[in-house]
This record gives structure tokens, sequence and C-alpha cells, in this order.
């Protein structure tokens, strides 16, 4: 994020995710600020309005996640919005520190949580109608006052709306009066159905047109418990809401919230709304799953656009007919959100798409069709044992090379040990020997030995320590991050892994890929692959 | 089934299940005779009307489930439903093989796939729109003259009233008038969304009015690749009609069909449908689970009303608040559907929700002030160190003991090694060695070593073997799922590991966890928990 950027244009719609907050909320997802950022990226590629963060001053990673935003994040199309709540109740919104943390995030756009709902005002927050509706008005207008643009998400809107519309309608024609840019109709417990949905957002506006806001923009933020969160925010925006909140793959506590890439698709689609560019929509199945790699929880295959079985026929009632005229059989096309009919993410690498990665690493394959055939068949085979080249491209460059006769060699592996042992005091030893020799007729050895705090560090750490004498760039290579995936869980210990190694070193960053039943293996795989890659294209003559 | 059940009441709604039909034709999904069976009697057990088996003549496993039905299948609530096609195009119906096998089926109920777009009738039966009608006419006033009740599942209904109404419409009438039952409004491919269903259905309505057929009992067959099935079929009720299709666990082809118990809910807790008794209702939970574990597809924890998650609480924002008043933070009281709320415990979560949490696990811990004090604390701290114990149970109610003074103790550990040795040909070998004494002042030792696919395998491999002599029953528990994550990516391989391990056995299952900045020791930790949590709940003595 290097400056703020400009308010998008006032007429245009907002998608605004909420992966980063109210998706971490899901059972299971735990994100790291190095997650959170790589989500961030994915998020602004699709094209995003707004990309909720986090709530900095309450939870300590989101604190570092604007502060590393700052520097470590370029938004192209996106706007970083932090996520806290009104000042306390009976206290001054200029001593309010986590008021205060919201602007230190240095975020253009504060999204602030607002009870309207009475019975929370009195119940949760332990006070009484007025002072909620001060606390409102006055954290707002201090952001404002401050710079920022202000969105309230109106927490428990059509419940506190049922059950006494006049206060719960106050608190947003309040937030309107005092700056607030849009008021976002909460339905915090996901138990509304659509037509609810359609009456109360009528009469709010019927409401807010009665007190000179007819032009304000609303929006809306469901959750799935009745089933309806799609079709909920679909009937918010038939009634006129121009703003609409979700996560991708419907992440979020309890039944989730809505799926962002649904609703975008049904609005984009199939409502005339154009929320992103056509380019970036077709980018939505590969950003689902990416993401769902990222926070380590996949894409359901059955997610609507999306979901690897979205587009798969199975019943024979109508394989015939789809050959003839696929649209008959399928809402939309699949290549307008980069899904297809038939699409495996093992099946994606056929040999067009080969092709297009090889020319993106610089090998012209266009001609080579036996060549094409038999890295198709490769990937193919290599991607059915839990190989994953997606995330992968060094593996894959030198799975290229391979097949061409031409893989780098800097060292041949002799053999490998790597141990733990837990002491009788509890202490823990690890260590690693490493036995290299050179490649061809070189008779050079190398031996190394090396303790680490795991397994894989010290085996990382004695291959490093044995290549440093013939190969002194190798202390320039970083792993950055290191991934661990359990493919088939119902193994138990006794599963396949893969591992997925992030490098950076001599100006570049790449990844590499591991598989194996023993974790260690897989590691190992990965990084001596990262280092042979790294050695090669920093341009290290072979012995 | 014994002797066919008298139609429900013609003023009672119609809750249709296709889990054995369309539910079928899900990715991955495969479903023995034994299992439709099974399926079956959890189906009349909560209550449905009607149970569509399959499609006798055309899939053999669907003739030999008729043919087992008859006599192996008891149905106390519901009537099945045997599903097929009308007549093929320029033929006798009564030499029609596939209607005849429908008629032999013995099911008093038959449902008849009818094409309702034109340019299906043209594309993919290969004939014109009368030869059509006729078709439907025909097969219904057959099937109803043999005393059957039929069904018409109007194929492609919305996309063919789209493109031409009239002929559309057309089949409708031509069905009622031939004695269909119920005319089922198929949204095939899944495209609509809310607006149009309601836009639809209203001038159809319209259109039977003018035919006189203002009484006719419509359907509705929806399908989620919009993500609205629930709500389209929901829309299509608040518009008349009074039979609704759907597959337990949103199972189907693609993105699935609406789910049957999603609508139930919505439905009966929502809209005032009574479908089922309340009793059965509260087994809603219980059913969607067993038929996943028949299927071997399970729910979806993120599913409405039914799944795990669906009334799970993360937010410590929420968590003090839920203990004055609950239904302030449910849409539904969970037991409704025989679900219940669960407190997540996390790192957002403070005394009040560990008070819940304890509860949960049987301790009353209300007027504990210090305990819980103590508690909070130590969660706080020890998930800052990466634990993660809302989805470890088992571990933090070891912890809960711990702080106790009553943690059992079942074996101490003097010492473990795990290491992983890659030869000179190739090879991997794997082994690892544990060391075990009695707790307190006993003097047994229990020495192991076992190979394994992994250092954690071999670990898991050499644990049960020392404990075996002693604890036979450890051989009862299974490892079931293995999960690793690396927490602070950004160290590389250096970089702080969680384990999770899901164990069941002796008839519980339980989630562990570990973490150290070794992954085999983070194992280690989350295995020997598994053990010790298993005994004790098995009610081993302790030592």
């Amino acid at each position: 994020m290097s400056a703020p950027h400009p308010p998008p244009p006032i007429d245009s719609f907002h998608l605004y995710d909420t992966t980063l907050r109210d998706g971490s909320q899901q059972e299971g997802l735990t994100l790291s600020v190095a997650d959170k950022l790589a989500v961030a990226r994915l998020l602004d590629e699709l094209g995003v309005t707004y990309i909720e963060g986090g709530w900095p001053g309450a939870v300590p990673r989101d604190t570092e996640f604007f502060a590393r935003a700052r520097t470590e994040l370029e938004l192209h199309h996106a706007r970083l919005a932090a996520f806290g709540a009104t000042r306390k109740a009976g206290a001054a919104v200029e001593e309010d520190e986590q008021v205060r943390a919201l602007l230190d995030s240095g975020a253009p756009t504060i999204t602030l949580v607002a009870k309207s709902d009475l019975r929370h005002v009195t119940g949760a927050l332990r006070t009484d109608g007025p002072e909620n509706l001060a606390m409102v008005r006055e954290t707002v207008a201090h952001l404002v006052a401050a710079g920022r643009e202000v969105v309230i998400d109106a927490e428990h809107f059509f419940d506190g709306f049922r059950a006494d519309a006049d206060y719960t309608a106050s608190v947003v024609v309040e937030a309107f009066r005092a700056g607030a840019r849009v008021v976002v109709l909460c339905d915090t417990n996901g138990g509304m159905l659509p037509h609810d949905v359609g009456e109360i957002v009528a009469d709010l506006q019927a409401r807010l047109a009665d007190a000179g806001l007819a032009e304000a923009r609303l929006g809306a933020h469901t959750h799935n418990d009745s089933g309806c969160a799609v079709a909920n925010a679909l009937t918010a925006v038939r009634g006129g809401i121009s703003h609409v909140q979700g996560c991708v793959n419907g992440y979020g506590e309890r039944t989730g919230n809505a799926d962002l890439l649904t609703m975008l698709g049904d609005l984009q689609l199939k409502m005339g709304h154009d929320l992103v560019p056509a380019g970036t929509l077709a980018e939505a199945t590969r950003i689902a799953h990416a993401i769902g790699e990222i926070v380590n929880m996949p894409a359901s295959p059955r997610a609507p656009y999306v979901g690897t079985s979205a587009f798969a026929h199975k019943a024979g009632l109508h394989a015939s007919a789809i050959r003839v005229d696929p649209d008959l059989y399928q809402h939309i096309d699949p290549r307008r959100v980069g899904n297809d009919m038939r699409m495996i993410i093992s099946d994606m690498a056929g040999r067009a798409s080969i092709e297009l990665k090889g020319r993106e690493l610089g090998f012209d394959l266009a001609g080579e069709k036996n060549l094409l055939g038999r890295l198709a068949a490769r990937v193919k085979q290599r991607e059915a044992e839990g190989y994953s080249y997606e995330a992968a491209d060094a593996s894959f460059e030198l799975l290229l090379m391979d097949e061409m006769g031409r893989v780098p060699r800097y060292f041949d592996v002799e053999s490998w040990r790597a141990s733990s042992h837990q002491l009788r005091d509890g202490t823990l030893e690890t260590e690693a020997t490493v036995k290299l020799s050179e490649p061809g007729d070189g008779d050079g050895r190398s031996v190394a030995l090396a303790e680490g705090n795991g397994p894989v560090n010290a085996l990382d750490l004695a291959l490093r320590s044995a290549l440093r004498g013939r190969y002194p760039l190798i202390d320039e290579f970083e792993l950055l991050d290191f991934k661990v995936r359990i493919l088939d869980a119902h193994h138990g210990t006794d599963a396949t892994t893969r591992v997925l190694i992030r490098t950076a070193g001599d100006g570049i960053e790449f990844q590499t890929v591991g598989v194996g039943p023993n974790m260690i293996e897989a590691s190992w795989e990965a990084i001596a692959d990262a280092y042979t890659y790294g050695l090669y294209k920093a341009g290290i003559a072979q012995p």
C-alpha cells in the first residue's frame, strides 16, 4: 500500500471482501501475517473493491499485518479496510485506544461494527440507546475528521429491525448524518430468508427517504445459517443496495459468510453489475483454489462457479446431448470464470497450458509436439502421485529441462540421514548428515554434519554446509516458506505428504515441491531442487 | 414396504427426497443396494413424504432396490417413488419396456421426467413439440389407469419457460389434464436466481388459473449452481407451490441439489409449514451425519442447521454475551434440529467461553474463579505458542485436568529417537525407538523399536508396541487424520509446527494437538496425548 487510493467512483458497486477478518472466524482456519499478505495480493488481482485486513489493536497479528502492508503490499485495485468497533460507552473517543489503533493502522477505510439491535446494546454493551447513538456519531465523526472513509457494519440489523424498527433505523440514520460512506445491514445470526430481507430493506429505504437520505449507500453482510446467504444479498441488491460483503470460498464462523465469488458470478453474469473486469473474472477459479491452498482449507468441489465439480457431468442421460450443444446443459460458459466443463485440478496441465507455461519460462515449445506430449503425460502422472506444479514453477522448470535432456546437476547425493532424539532429561537433539559427490567424472566429495531445530532444518543446514565450499553463493539463498500438506489424511501417520518450499536469493524468488510418504524425504526433494534451481538461475557453471 | 400407503392428505406439504436418485449423481458417490435401504430407513424415520428410490429398468441396482424394498423395507411415514421417463417418441406406451419396469417396481408413486423445454425436445429427444405432449399425456394416463400416483418432473422448466413460455406451460397443463398429481418445476441447470423463479412461477400460476387449474399442485426441484438452490425453492413456496425436492447434505451433480434438511428447517421453523413432527425434526442432525457415514461422504461442518460448526462460536466478542442470552446469538435453538451450541476455544476466548466449554465436557467450573483465571491465562499463553484448542477438545480436557491436579498418567517417557536414512542406492530406512517407564513408584519399563514409512509413523508404531503389553486396548485406537501446519512460515525450515491428530476407538472420536519447532516432537506430543486420553476415556486404571 503506497499512498491511499482515491475512493472508487461513487456510482460503482462495492465488492467488499472480509476473508481476512470475518472469514478467519471459521473453525480450523488460522492465518499467519504472511498468509494474509498473500491472500490480499490475490484478492487485489481479482479486483475486489475493498479488502478488510483485520482488527488492528485488538488482534496482534492484525496490527502487524497493517504495519507490513504499508511496505509489502502494493494494491492496484482494492482499498484496504481496517475493522474495529465504535468507542467504549461513557468514554471520550479521542482517548479510546482501540479507535487510535484503527487510525494508526494507516488504512484509508475504517469499518466500524455498531450495535443496531437495542437488545444487544443493553444486554451485551450494557449501556442505553442514546449512548449507543452517541458512540456511533462521535466515532464516525472523529475518523472522518481524520480523513478516513468510514463504513458502518450495523450488527444484528435485521433481528434488531424486527424487534424495534425505530431504534435500529435511527442507528443507520445517525451513522449517515455523522459522515459514514456506507451503512452495511448485517444478518449477524444468519437466520433471515430472502422475503424477510426484501421487506425490511424496502421499509428501511422508505425511512431513509423520509429522513432525506434517499441517496445514501447501503450494503449487505450475510451469513449462511438458513442456506440463503447469497440469495439474501441478491435480494438486498434488488432492493437497491450497492455494496456486498462476503468471503472467498464462503469461509466464516458457523455456516460461513456469503461466498464472495458466487455473489460475483451472480451479480456480474446474471444481474448486469460490472464489478470486476471480464479478464479478472476469468481468474476466479484459479484464485479461489490458490487461496484455499494458502489458508490450508480447500475450496469445496461443489462450490458454485469455481468448484472442481461445478461443471462436471456424470449423468449418462446428458452425455450425448452435451456434445451437441453444451449450452443447453450448463447455466453459464465455465470459461467466463476460468473453470472448465470437465475440469479436474490435476488435468489442468494439458498440452496447451504446458506450452503457455513454457513460453512464460522462456522456452518456445510450439513446434515440439512429442516433447509436449511426454511432458503432459509426466505432469499428469506426477500430479496423480501428489505433486502440484501450479504452485511450484521452479520444480516444473526443472522437470521441463529434464525432459529436454539438460537438467542442471551441481551435486550428486550419496546419502543423507536425519534423526531426532529426546533424552532422559527432556532435551531434544536433532542432527543430520549429508554426503555429496561431484557429478560426472569428477571425484570431489563433500560430507557435512549439522544440528537443527528439527530434522528438516538440520538437513537443510547440512546440505548448505556441504555445498558452501564449492558454491559460496549458497548463503545468499533463504528458505522463506515451508508448507506441509497431508494428502490422504485418512491414512493417519502413514500418509502421502506434499512439501512446498519458497526460496529467495540472488534477486529471485521461486517455489519447489517434493512428495513422498516420508515427510523428511519430501522435504529433502524440495530443498535439493531449490538449491539446484537457485545456482542454475544465478548462472553458476556446472562441474 | 408393505401395502401401498394411502396418499398423504391433499392439503399437506410434500417433502420429496431424491438422495437415492439425483443425489447419487454426485461425483464420488456410489451406493450399494444395502446402502440405499439403510438411507431409506433413515429418511422414513425423519418423516419425509416421498423417497425416490432410483430408476428401475434403467439402472440394475435400482431394479434390485425396489425388489428388495418390497420385503425388506417397512416404511412408516414415507411413500416410495420410482423415477423414470415418458414413453419413447413414436412408440406405444403399452409396449415401452422402460414404462413397464416402472410398474413392475411396485412403487405406489411414479415420477416421470418430461421435457418441457422445446429446444431439448428437438435437440435431445429428436422429436417435435406435439409428439412430446402426446408422450406426456399417454404415459401419465397409462400409469394412472394402472392405479399409480404420478408426479411429473418438468425438466429444464425455467430455461424453457424463458425461451418459449407457451410451449413450456402447455406441457404442465397437459400433464395435469392427463391425471398427474404434482408437476414439479425443475431448474435442471441450476442457473436461476430467486427473482427469476418468483416471476416465472407467478406467470405460470396465472396461466394455470386461465386453464381452470388454479388448484393444481406444483413442486420445485432446484440445483445450487448459482448458490440459490434453497432460496429458489422457498421463493417458489411463497409463490404457492407445496412440494419441494432435495437431497440430504445437498448431494447431487455439479454443485448439488437443494439441501433437503436446510429446506426443512427453513420451511418448518421459519415459514410455518409443518412437514415432519417436531420430535423427528430433532433427529435431523443425527440422520444427516448417519447418512453421510453410509454414503461415505460426510456432512459439511458448515451445513446449515445440522453441520458440526453450525452453532459453534469462536469470537471472544460474543462469548460473554452468549452466556447471558444465547438466543441473541443464534438464529434458532439448535436443540430443535438435534444440534448443540458449541464453544470453540481459541486465543479470542476468555473465562466465559472456558466455563461454557468446561460445562460441555462435564466440569462445573462456575464457582471456580481462580481455576478459570489460571486456565484462561494458560490457554492464551499456549495459543500464543501455537497451540490451537478449537480443534483439539481432548488436549483441552487434559489441560483442564492438569490444572485441576488430576491429569491421567499411564506412562512416563524416558526417551525416544526417530531417524531417516537415505542409503547410497537411494532406498530409505526409517526407524524409531521409544523407552517408557511406569509413572509413580513402579519400576516397570518398556522399550520398543519400529520401522515406519516416515519418522512419525515409526514413532507411532514404536509407542503402540511399548504400550501393548500393559494396555492391550491400545490396538483399538486408530489415527484417522494427521494435519501438519507450519505456523511462522517466514522462518523457513526452522519454523514452529502444529500437528493435529484425530483418533477413533472404543466408541469415541477426539482430536489432540502438539506444537514445537521440531515437527517430530510436535507429533510425538499429539500422539502421546491421544493414547493417554483414549485410555482414560475407556476407564483404564492408571498404574
